[in-house]
């Protein structure tokens, strides 16, 4: 039989199409048939709805090798999974005594007795392979169908990863090519989404004729750009040694701009950096309000090189714990290159450390004027001897610009760091 | 034209089909499509893929009277939403030459040039209204075809719902039939998802029979309860009522533990508390690394209450900064309620202030002694004249950690405000 390569994952259920809940189980799905070589091609959420799922299955089977449908296989009248499978197979419906009683001793176990409505779950179409549920009533199902395979597996994420677990090991991994996917995320700074094409895209025509073909998508959100890299081989290997070269070739080409080759936080690729050169760090926030620290404190191990942070929003804060001259204040106003310099300079004094960073700026929505819209944010770090400060403009609202400046004060640290 | 009532979401990007995104939009797109009496009748998530994307596009145009498309009309050449839904509709793609001005003013105006394939951006199906992206650069599109209507937002989350916001007063407001479904949102701390549905269930039988019905849902995280809430009716004013009589019922079995009955983040509710009683607040953090300040300060307007914090990670910013005595550090650990204690009283005096915490703990994955696991964090918040503090025990990753102890924090300041 042919190989598995192409597959689609229908979740299916209503409570999927409110505004709350999200179908997280195609995640944990999609990573195990890549590891496996198989690609998604598509997934859809459905409702309990016998004529929209029916159309979605007979749709999918032209299209993919592989359909996975999760959820709708509980006993209730609203899980029509197993039916609407079964019909649009072609496949009647047997009761399968094996389940019932295994449903029945599960009840039985608890001290209670199964609902006559449970008996739906025994419900099997022809031909099917029963795959016991470890965690749950509902059994699995497999189906072949030719070449073609689907898989009916239960809703609930503890009961799907259990079945999955076994399949991967079992009759999925007996289906799959041997291929293996690759993936890796670059990150950069610095440059916008365009600049990155610019700059990458020259690349792509040798890639896409490589051996081990690699391809690549961009990713843009401010303050961050991703691009991601994959390839497909017949060994791990293969797969990763062409990623490999593609990423350095991107390397060579975005130099400084690419902060992480893995897909890496900028907080933990400073924190690396402070590591390695048995640097600590001290942070002085104003418009950031905490944001930088609480980032930098993400990372497992951090207490090593975070020593402390002043969150100094009011002037005199800056005043008091920071040492910045009132008059400084007075002067440039808050907001301003020279203040920033000022709080950089003072934590790192008075904390006694290698690294510091100063962000002072205006988050808006309120406290924005001609001269200095909100938006505007000096940032300064302090690294060893290094001293740089610069003023920014970010856009956005009152979050996102808090994160824009906290990229950019955490990016600043990082290239002197790798200068 | 008849009211539109049914709609789907195609959501467009290969990086939607990996292991480590999601697709949000829809969640906030589905709420506000519900707000206007419209149903999700399905979602899918689709590549970067022009035969997958047009085949779902025709077929989706089959079953639903409002199509739209998210994601996929970036400048480069993996964004294909434009010409393949173009195609689909039998419609020419034209250049707008106000579109292109304006991709160009934007970049200028952050002193960039305009790199040439933004130039796809500009480009137009025959007949479809422009929708301005007030975030970014590519444009929204509304196209009619009869009755049914398509629609091609941005797939960035901000430029996404600045244009839903807009469209839901305007084009897609003078296209719903006028009912209109509201929800409503409780938050709870203090409880349990079982508590809480233990005290709340007795009302659901009341709820479901009442002229205007209201239906509940609990949804559950750690630090966090929610209760939704939602009633159908012709008009917001009726299915407005019906919900909050619900939750006023609501609202008299919760008593405190319900901190917000209108959905707002507890910083939010904590801001508004200490802004009425005209208190400041200053912060003492440790194992939250700024977490508390950094969300107190995303909260437009924070500035007016919110003077400085201190995040002392290292012992000696304990002592230093907050004027922790080392003895006492000594004598109970860092991690240690009189410790909590005493960095709540230090940055209030210091910081001359109504209003303070201090927090102190183990955020993991190192650190965690037989007596003092990792998640063990004290706490301790003083308000005025009243000073509490507790030690709690929490599960979950080292951020999840953060975050219940922000939560708790923010909690013990909420609780002493509103006693």
């Amino acid at each position: 039989m042919k190989p598995l390569r192409r597959a689609a994952i229908l979740a299916v259920g209503s409570e999927l199409l409110t505004p709350s809940k999200i179908d997280t189980n195609s995640l944990y799905l999609t990573e195990q048939l890549n590891l496996l070589g198989i690609d998604l091609a598509f997934k859809s959420i459905i409702g309990d709805d016998r004529v929209e799922l029916a159309r979605a299955v007979r749709g999918a089977l032209e299209r993919v090798d592989l359909l996975i449908c999760t959820g709708g296989l509980g006993p209730t009248d609203d899980d029509v999974t197993r039916e609407v499978v079964a019909e649009a197979l072609g496949r009647p419906l047997r009761e399968n005594r094996a389940i019932g009683d295994r449903i029945r001793a599960r009840f039985e176990g608890r001290g209670l007795q199964m609902p006559e409505i449970n008996r739906r779950q025994a419900m099997v179409p022809e031909g099917a392979q029963i795959l016991e549920n470890t965690k749950g009533t509902a059994p699995g199902l497999w189906l072949e169908e030719g070449d073609r395979v689907v898989l009916l597996l239960p809703g609930p994420p503890r009961e799907l990863k259990a079945m999955v677990a076994l399949l991967t090991e079992g009759l999925l991994k007996a289906r799959a090519s041997g291929d293996v996917l690759v993936r890796r995320v670059i990150k950069i700074t610095g440059r916008t989404e365009s600049h990155t094409e610019e700059a990458v895209r020259p690349l792509y025509g040798e890639w896409a004729t490589a051996p081990v073909a690699v391809s690549a998508t961009i990713l843009a959100s401010l303050g961050q750009i991703e691009l991601h890299l994959s390839a497909r081989a017949a060994s791990r290997e293969e797969a990763s040694s062409a990623v490999d070269e593609a990423v350095g070739e991107v390397a060579n080409r975005l130099g400084l701009d690419a902060y992480s080759l893995d897909g890496e936080p900028l907080e933990k690729v400073v924190g690396d950096l402070l590591r390695v050169r048995g640097y600590r760090i001290a942070l002085a926030e104003s418009c950031t309000g905490g944001l930088i620290a609480s980032r930098l404190t993400d990372i497992p191990g951090s207490s090593d090189y975070v020593t402390r942070g002043i969150v100094a929003y009011a002037n005199d804060a800056k005043t008091d714990l920071l040492g910045v001259p009132a008059a400084l204040i007075a002067e440039h106003g808050a907001v301003s290159e020279p203040v920033a310099v000022a709080m950089a300079q003072g934590i790192r004094a008075s904390a006694g450390v290698e690294a510091s960073v100063g962000v002072t700026g205006i988050a808006g929505p309120g406290g924005g004027t001609p001269e200095k819209p909100v938006g505007t944010v000096a940032i300064a770090a302090r690294v060893g001897d290094v001293l740089r400060s610069r003023v920014y403009r970010f856009v956005g609202d009152r979050e996102l610009i808090k994160f824009q400046a906290s990229q950019a004060a955490l990016d600043m640290v990082r290239r002197i760091l790798q200068a």
